[in-house]
């Protein structure tokens, strides 16, 4: 099967910043764990409480995971973009998912972006934001107190 | 739980585009279908095979669907997500599935947009195209014969 072109091929998980922050070697605002998915907040979101979505396990695109795996992920996508909605108050929220450089995708580790939007910013989807980490926290925080409820 | 925000409620399935076309009421450039699912071309397409894969069922969000359905939905999207690349000879393409008016969700019936992007094309995610209708009948066989062959 063909694979999707990335030019820098992946560097392995060591050199990987997803599985990094799967490992808590890398620092980040963790909202959803179990044994093989892992949620944290963008560093770059468009919006606050935009979430990522991960397998544990290495694979650059979502072609690299087997049908049962992606329909957990995809379960898992859906328990966060509840927490996420209610924690930040959203009207809506897009699940985004790209595959391969021409897709724009930046880290070559597969994830769902999970992107809460309220209806004042309709429309604007390409700002990226800036938060400090302790706002990042806060936002994880009330996340994580919405997953436990939920 | 909070429902998102439409601001014209749904009119049922006699008025919905996408329930039409799952009847076959309305002409669509069909490329997958079993006894739940469906996906079809977008009429405004980002890209040549730009396709939608909907529940047959009407629900308005992602949220009116149970677990196990959108597990079932993503696979079908992986599936359909390998023919339209193969067809069109994409290098990368896109998952997106937008809940909620304020995420631009224009059909107020559960799809998930399957984007193949080519690396020329990268980064212009927002113009839409227009084809023929020959031309989109074209693009769902060849399509369709990769469905097949898959």
């Amino acid at each position: 099967m063909k694979r999707l072109a990335f030019s820098s091929p992946t560097a392995g998980p060591d050199k990987c910043i997803f599985c990094q922050i799967a490992l808590k070697r890398s620092p980040s605002s963790i909202v959803y764990e179990d044994e093989k998915y892992i949620g944290f907040l963008d560093l770059y979101p468009f919006s606050k409480g935009h979430t990522l979505v991960c397998p544990k396990q290495h694979g650059e695109t979502i072609w690299d995971m087997n049908e049962q795996d992606i329909a957990e992920l995809f379960k898992v996508a859906f328990k966060v973009s509840k927490a996420v909605v209610a924690a930040v108050g959203a009207d809506g929220f897009r699940f985004v998912q790209n595959n391969g450089e021409a897709a724009n995708q930046v880290v070559a580790h597969v994830h769902v972006h999970v992107i809460p939007v309220k209806m004042e910013d309709r429309g604007r989807f390409s700002e990226r934001k800036r938060f400090t980490t302790g706002e990042l926290e806060e936002t994880a925080r009330s996340i994580r107190a919405e997953m436990v409820q939920g």
